[in-house]
C-alpha cells in the first residue's frame, strides 16, 4: 500500500505530447488529445497540470494554460477553448518533490529565445542540478523558479555558440545538454512545428510513442501507415488507448527523436559511458506505472503477477485464503494465488469517495485512520487464516490498522507478503521517498516487523526475485524482436540496494 | 455496468443520524461522525448533501449546512466549524430524480412548528405524493419545493389535532403519516433531543442502527453496553465501520424507533394490510448498496457472489477465462468462476481519474466513449475466449464498446453473462430508471441482444434465480436468530416483473 | 456618516418588479431590466439578491435565481441566461436585520398553492410577526425560515375560505392580510401574469411605479401612452432612469395596484384607523434613499439641501470653510454653505477601493480606522476654521478619527453640524438600528459630545426643523397637483421621538 | 470623464515598498502595510497585484503572493498569513497595456542570481524594450514573459562583470541599467535587507518616500526621527496616510536611494543628457493621480482646481450653473465656479454599485449606456443653463449620453469645458491611450465637436494654460524650499504635443 497521503512516495510527473499529421489544420483536435493524455497520466502527478500548444507556423503562436490540482479542476472549459487552435502541443502533470507547489513552478516551461519560443516538459530529476544552476547563473541568467524544467530550458537557450541563424541547431543543443547532465530525464522540447522527444542515456524514466488512427479504423487490425492522423508521445503507453492511438515504440535510452507532421525520425542516440548498463527505474514496474502500460515490451500487470508468483515460491504460507490490499496489489495477489493453489478472495472494499473531507485533526475519527477508507467483507474470511499481499511497505503505518480490522472481523491469522523488497535508500532521480529515518526498513522495529505491525508473519520479495521477475519477460521479448536485442538490459534498484547508476554530485 | 452517467440508474438518497450517548456535551464529535457517515453513503447520491445538528436543549438550537456536489466540496472547513456544537443530528445525501437540482431542494428539511423545529431526512419516494400535495395545499399550506421531504415535514406539522401542549405527540403524528402513505420511505425525524427512525410498512428502503464504541475498545470484542458513546442510524451499515460503530440491528418494516442519549427504544410497528408481504428493494442487493453492507442478516457481497454462482448454473459457457466489468460485478464474477471451475482473470483496469473533464462533444474523443475509462490488460486474454460478467445491462450502450476493446486486443470470443434479470418497468419508489423506451429489454433489438452489442452470446439471470439467491441467505439467518423469524420474507421486484407492492395512485 | 460597516444602520431591503406590455413575448428583456433595477437599489441591501420571473402563461413557468452578496456576484451570466424567458418578474435585494444571512432566507419567496405558485417580495418589517407566526403554525403550517416574506406568503396561501376555484381572489386575500398586520410593508405579489403592488396603510416604506418607453423616444418629451413597452415598480424611482423608464406615480398608503400587460389599475385603498396620519419613514429622506429618488413629489437631494439650509439657520458657525463628509452629506453641506454664505470646499476624498481587504485585526492598521478610507486635501483647509456637515451621527466612533485627521493636517478649528436630530430609539419597522445602549445619543458622553469626539462644537438639526424641511416641499407639490392633495401628510419619526405610528405588540 | 471601461486610458501600474526600522522583527506588520499600500494605489491598476516580502536575513527567505483582480480578491486571508514574517517587502499593482493579462506577468518579478534572489517592481515602460530583449536573448537568456519587469531583472542579473563576490555591487548594476535605458521607470529593487528606489533620469513616473510613525504619535506634530517605525516608498504619497506614515520626500529624477532599517540614503543621481529637462508626466496631475497625492511639492487637487480657474479665464460661459462630471472633475469645476463667480451645483450622482453586471450585449440596456451609471438631480438644473466641467475627453462617447440626460431632464443649454487640452498622440512611456484613430481629437468630427456630442459649446484648456497651472505651484514651492531649487522644471506633454522627451527607437 503506497497511497500518496499515507506514505509520501510519489512519482514526480508525467509528460505527454501530440502532433497532428498531414496538412494543418487537421481534424485531430490536439487540445482534447492532450487533455485526455494528461488524465491518463494523472496517477503520475496530481498537484498541477499544464498544456502548451503551437499552431506550428514559422512564426508560431503558442498558447498555454496551467492550473493547480487535478486536470479536471485545472482545465475548465474556457481553458480548453483557448487552446483549441493548436496543431501540436506538449503537456505535463506534476507531483512536487520540493514543496514549492505554486502555479509558477508548473510545467511546461516556455521561454522566448533569440530564435523564438521553446517549450519544455520534463519527467525526472537532474542529479547535478545544483552545479548546473550555479553555472547558468554565473553566465548571468536569473532563474525565476526552482524547477529543473526552467533550468533545462535556460541551458538550451544559452548553449554556445549563440548562432544568430534562421534555423538554430536544437539537436546540437540537446546533445550538449545531455553531456552536461547524465540523468534522469525524459524530455519533450517543442519548437515551432516539431517536438523533440528525449530520454537520458540511462533510460531512467519511461517514454513511449504512439500512432493516432481514425476511430473508424481503430477496431480493425488493418489500419496502415497512410491512415495516421497524428503522433503522440507519453510517459506511459496506457494513455494511448484512451485517445484512440496504437502503441508504436519506446524512445530508447539516450535517443533524440523528432516528431513532426511528417512522421517520427530518430536523430541520434547519445551513448552511456563505456560499461554502464541502462538503469530504468524498477519501481515503475512495482508501483508507479498503470498496470496496462507497456515497458521494454512487457505489460506492467504481467510483471506484477510474476512478482506474486515469485513471492509464493520464496515465501509460501499455510493459510485458507489469499487476498489483496486493493487495488494496486491485486495482480501480485492473483499471481500468488495461482502459484500457491490457494483460493483468492476479496476481504476489503474501497470507499472511492473518501478523499479530502475537511475533518479537523485530533479526533476519534483520525484515530480510525485507514478504517474509513476500507469496508470489510467479513463473511469472506471470518474464522479463516488470511495471507494479504501488499505491493510495498514504506512506513508501516497503513498496513497495521488494516490487520487490526481483519482480526476484529474474525480472521484467525493474518500473514503479510510484500511483492517487492524493503525500500532503504533515497532516490535522487525523480521519486519522492520519505527520509531514510522514516522508512520502516531502517527503523529498529524492522527486526520484528511482524510484531510491530501486528501480523502473524511478514516476508518480502528478494531483490534477486524482483529483478528476475522483471527481466524474465524482457528476455522473451528480445528473442522475438530483433530491433531491441541490441539493447543491454539493466534496471535502477538504488532505493533497494543503494547502488546508484551514476555518482551523486550533491 | 450501471455507471451513473451512462445508464441513468441511480439511488435517490441516503440518510444518516447520530446521537451522542450519556451526559451532554460528550466527547463524541457528532458533526464529524455525520460527515463521515455521509461520505460512506456517498454512492447513494452525489448531487447535494446536508447536515442539521441540534444541541438537544429543551429550547433547542439547530444548526444546518447544505451544499451542492460531493460531501467533500459541499462541506468546507467553515461549514464543519459551525456544526460542531451538536449533540445529535441527521444528514442526507441526494441524487435527484426530478431534475430540480437546487440547493433549496436539499435535505434535511427543517420547519418551525407550534412545538418547535423539526428536521426530516427521507430516502424513498411517496407513491401518492400528488394527492398528498393537494391535500396539504387545500389546508392552506404553501409548498416551497417539490421535494417529498418538505411534504412529509408539512404533513407532520399539520396533522390534527393541533394540540397546544408542552410535549406534542410526534409518534401519533408519524403513525398518522404512515396511514396517509404506504411506501416508500425510510425516515429520520429529529425533534429537540430525539431522532425517530421510521421505515415504511413494506420496508422498501433500508435502515440500520449501529452503536458507537470507544476507539480503544473497537478492536476488542468485549465492549459492553456500558461503553456506548453514541448511536448511529443509517441507510446502510457500511457506514458504521468508517466511524467506529458496530452493527446493532435493522429498523423493521413499519417500525418507529426512538433514538436518544438514553438509548434505542422501539415505539411501535405499524402493520401492512392483511396478506401483504414485505417489499425490500431487490436492487439494493443487485447494484445499489455497498458490498460490505448488511441487509436482512446477510452481507451484500455474499449475495452477489451467490448470484454469480447461480448464473454459472443457469447459463454456463465454454470459455478459457472468466472476468468482470470492474468494480461492481467482481463478486458475481468470482462466484461464477468458483462455481464453473474456470480461471478468473482481470481484463480491464479502471482509470480512476476519468471524471468530469470538460471536453466538448462532437469529437473523436467522444466516439471513443468508454475506452477512455478502461485500460485493457491485453496479455491476460489475447488469443483466449472470455466470459464477461456484468451486474446489469440497462441501455446496452456501455457494454458494447467494451466488447469491441476486448476483441481488438485479441479476445477470440466474448460472451456476456448478466448477474440480474432484464429491467423492464419503471420504479416509483425511489430509484431513477430510464423511461421504458430507453430500456434495452424493451427495445426490438433485445431479441438479438448478442448481435446488437457485438457479443458471441448474452444470457441473464432469471428472476427466480435472483430471488432464490437473495432469500436463501435470509432463511439460514432466520434459523439462527429468533428475533427475525417472525418477519415474513418478501422483496420488491417491480422493475423486473411489473408487480408493484401497492396499487399505484398516479 | 452612516457607513454600514461602521454604524450598523441599514435598510432592510429593496423590491423591484417589471411587466412587459403588449403581446408576449415582447422585445423588452425583463430579466435584464430586473437585474439593472436591483443594481439601482443595491444601496438598500447588499447581502443577497433574488429574481423570480414568470412567462405569464395560464399554467405559468416560474424561474428563479438567488445568490449571496452584491448583484454582480449573485448573478453570474448563467443565472441571467436561465431567467431570460420571463414576461414579468419581481426581485429583491436584502440586508438582514436578523443575523440569519443564508441563501434560504433570500427573497422573493415562492410557494406552490392550490391555485398555483405565488411569489412575494417584501420591504419592511411586520410589527406583529411573532403573533402572526404563531397563528400560522397553529393552523398546522411549518415555517422553514424566519423571514417575514415567507410568513406573508403562507398567510396569503391559507387565508380562508380555501376556495377551489379557477381564479382565486388574491385581492381579497391581500386585503385580509392587511387587516392582520398594519405595518410595515411594501409588497410585490406575483401570480401568473399579474403583479400586485401593495403599500401598508401607513405608507411606511416607499413604492413607486414607472413606465418603460422606447429608447428612441426616451430623450423626447412626447412619448405617449401608446409607446409603453412595459411597467416597472420599485422601492425607489432612482431605478427608473437606469433602465430607461419614466416616473409614473407612487403607490399610495394602503393601496393595492394591479400591474399587468394591460396596464396599471388601482384595485383598492385600505384605510388607516380613524385619525391616524400616514407614517412614511423620515430617514428615507435623511439617509437611506438615493438623492435622485422622488418621494411625495419631491427629490431627496433637495430635501437634504433644505435640511442643510435649516441647519445653517438653527446652528450657525463662525468659520472659514464649510465642508462635507463625502458623499452622503454633500447636499446638506452645499445647502449650509448657500444659506450661510460661507465658501464650500472639499477637505476629504474617498478611496473607493477600500472595501473588504482581509487585514487581520489587532494591528496598528486597525487603529488607523477611518484614515485608510479618506485622503486629506490639506491645502484646502490648513490654517483655517472648518465646519463639517454630517448627515447623522449614530455611534460617534466614525467622526472622531476624521476630526483628528483634519486637526493633524492643520485645521485650526473643527465644528460639527449634523443635518438630522439625534437617533434615540429603536426602529421596529424595517431599519436596522444599533441597540439603545450603543446609540451615542443615549450615552452619558452625549452631554459633552463635542469633547467626546474631539470637536470644537457639535450641533444637531431639531426634529421640528427636519419635519418642516421635509414637509415644506410636499405642501408646494400638493398645491400644484390635485391628485395628491387628498392625502394627509405625516411621517414616522419614531427613532427620533419614540412615537411609533402603531402600538407595538412585542 | 475617463472611466477606464469607457475610454481605455489607464495607468500601467503602481509600486510600493516598506522596510521596518530598528531591530528585526519589529512590531510593524510589513505585510499589512504593503497590502494597505496597494489598496491606496489601486486606482493605478486593477488587473493584478503582487507582494514579495523578505525576512532580511543574510541568506534571506522571500515569500511572495500574486493574484488577479483587485487587491481584495487577489489577497485572501491565507495569502496575508503566509506573507506575515517579512521585515521588508515590495509590491505592485498592474494594469496591462499589452493584453497579456496572466498571473505569470504579474509583478514583482523575483529571480535567483549568483548572489541570491532579487525582486523588482516597475512602473513605466521602457522605450527601447525591443532592442534590450534582443540583447539579453543574444546573451543566451530565455525570457519567460513579455514584461519589462522580467527584462529589467535579467539585465540586473547579467550585467558584467559577473563578480563572484560576497556582496555584489547592485548600485553599479543599477547605474549600468540606467545607461541602457533612459526612460520610463520608477523601480523598486529588493535584495536581502535593502530596497533600492530608483527613478529614471527624466523622472517620468512618480516615486515618493514616507516615514512610518507610531499611531500614538501620529496626530501629534512632534514625532521625531527617533520615533521612526519604518520607511515606505510609493508611486503616490496618498498611500502614506492610509498606513499611518508621513510624507518625507520625493525620489529625484535619476536618483538611486537605498532604504534599509538603518534609514534612507541617497547613493547617486544619474544625470540626463546635457540640455534635457525633466519630463514628469503631466497627465498624473490631470487625471491619473489621486487628488490627495503630492508631486513636486504641490497637492494634485490644488493643481486641478487651478486648471479650472485657468479654464474659466480662457473659456468663460454665460450660464446659470457650473457643475461637474463626478467625481474626478470636481476640483476643476469648483475652481471654475470660484473664478467665474457662478454658482456650483451637483447635477449628477453616481451609482457606485454599477460595475460588472453580466448583462448580455445587444439590448436596450446597452443603448442606455452611461445613463445606468448616473442619477440625474433634476431639480438642481431644470430650466437652467449649465456648464459642465470635464477633466478630459478621449473618445467623446461618454459625454454625449450625459448631455442627452441633462437636456431630457430640462437643462436649457449644456456647455462643455474641458480642464485639459485634447489628447492627440500615443504614449510610449507607460500610459495606455487608444490608437490615434480612436482619439476624438484626431477625428474629422472634432471640427464640430459641439455638434458631434450634442453640446451648445465645447472648449478645451490650452497646453500653455495647463503647463502654467502646473508649474505655477512648483515655482512657489521652490522659493520656499531650498533643496528642490536646484532641480530644473519640465513636464512631458507628449500626448498633447507629440514632443517626446527622448528619441523613440521603435
Amino acid at each position: 500500500i503506497m497511497e500518496f497521503e499515507e506514505s509520501g512516495i510519489g512519482e514526480e510527473c508525467g509528460v505527454f505530447g501530440c502532433v497532428a499529421a498531414g496538412e494543418w489544420p487537421t481534424q485531430l483536435e490536439v487540445a482534447q488529445v492532450l487533455t485526455l493524455g494528461l488524465v491518463a497520466l494523472q496517477h503520475r502527478g496530481q498537484e498541477s497540470a499544464g498544456i502548451v500548444t503551437s499552431d506550428g507556423a514559422s512564426t508560431p503562436t503558442y498558447t498555454s494554460h496551467k492550473g493547480m490540482g487535478l486536470v479536471s479542476s485545472a482545465f475548465p472549459p474556457e481553458a480548453l477553448l483557448k487552446l483549441r487552435y493548436g496543431n501540436l502541443g506538449i503537456c505535463h502533470t506534476r507531483y512536487s518533490t520540493t514543496g514549492f507547489s505554486e502555479l509558477q513552478n508548473c510545467q511546461p516551461f516556455v521561454v522566448d529565445t533569440l530564435h523564438g519560443k521553446i517549450a519544455v516538459a520534463h519527467n525526472g530529476e537532474l542529479v547535478n542540478s545544483r552545479a548546473l544552476r550555479k553555472k547558468v547563473m554565473r553566465h548571468g541568467v536569473g532563474l525565476s523558479t526552482g524547477s529543473d524544467s526552467e533550468l533545462i530550458t535556460q541551458l538550451l537557450a544559452l548553449t554556445p555558440p549563440m548562432e544568430e541563424l534562421d534555423t538554430p541547431d536544437w539537436v546540437a543543443r540537446i546533445k550538449n545538454l545531455m553531456t552536461e547532465t547524465p540523468t534522469s530525464y525524459s524530455l519533450l522540447v517543442m519548437f515551432k512545428d516539431v517536438i523533440y522527444a528525449v530520454r537520458d542515456p540511462y533510460g531512467n524514466r519511461p517514454l513511449s510513442i504512439g500512432r493516432v488512427v481514425p476511430i473508424s479504423k481503430l477496431h480493425s487490425t488493418g489500419a496502415g501507415e497512410e491512415d495516421t492522423e497524428g503522433w503522440v508521445v507519453s510517459s506511459e503507453s496506457c494513455s494511448f488507448q484512451s485517445i484512440g492511438a496504437k502503441y508504436y515504440r519506446e524512445v530508447l535510452p539516450g535517443e533524440i527523436v523528432q516528431i513532426s507532421k511528417h512522421g517520427v525520425q530518430s536523430l541520434s542516440v547519445v551513448p552511456r559511458p563505456e560499461g554502464d548498463l541502462p538503469a530504468f527505474c524498477i519501481f515503475e514496474y512495482v508501483y508507479f506505472a498503470r498496470p496496462d502500460s507497456i515497458f521494454e515490451g512487457q505489460m506492467v500487470y504481467t510483471v506484477r503477477q510474476r512478482c506474486g508468483r515469485q513471492l509464493a515460491i520464496e515465501a509460501p504460507t499455510d493459510v485458507d485464503v489469499v487476498s489483496t490490499v486493493p487495488e494496486s496489489a491485486t495482480p501480485a495477489a492473483l499471481g500468488y494465488a495461482q502459484q500457491s493453489g490457494l483460493p483468492y478472495m476479496e476481504v476489503l472494499c474501497k470507499n472511492r469517495y473518501v478523499g479530502r473531507t475537511f475533518i479537523q485533526p485530533n479526533t476519534r475519527l483520525r484515530q480510525l485512520g485507514v478504517a474509513k477508507k476500507f469496508g470489510v467483507l467479513t463473511d469472506n474470511f471470518a474464522g479463516k487464516r488470511v495471507v494479504l499481499i501488499d505491493d510495498s511497505i514504506v512506513r508501516g503505518n497503513t498496513i497495521s490498522p488494516i490487520i487490526k480490522l481483519l482480526r476484529e472481523a474474525g480472521a484467525t491469522e493474518v500473514h503479510i507478503r510484500v511483492a517487492s523488497p524493503p525500500i532503504k535508500f533515497p532516490c535522487y532521480m525523480g521519486i519522492n521517498i520519505p527520509t531514510k529515518e522514516e522508512l520502516i526498513a531502517n527503523k529498529p522495529q524492522f527486526k520484528d516487523i511482524a510484531g510491530y505491525i501486528g501480523a502473524d508473519s511478514v516476508k518480502y520479495l528478494t531483490v534477486e526475485g524482483l529483478v528476475s521477475a522483471v527481466q524474465e519477460g524482457i528476455a522473451s521479448v528480445q528473442e522475438k524482436e530483433d530491433n531491441m536485442s541490441s539493447n543491454k538490459v539493466g534496471h535502477c534498484t538504488a532505493c533497494l540496494t543503494g547502488k546508484y547508476p551514476v555518482e551523486l554530485e550533491w
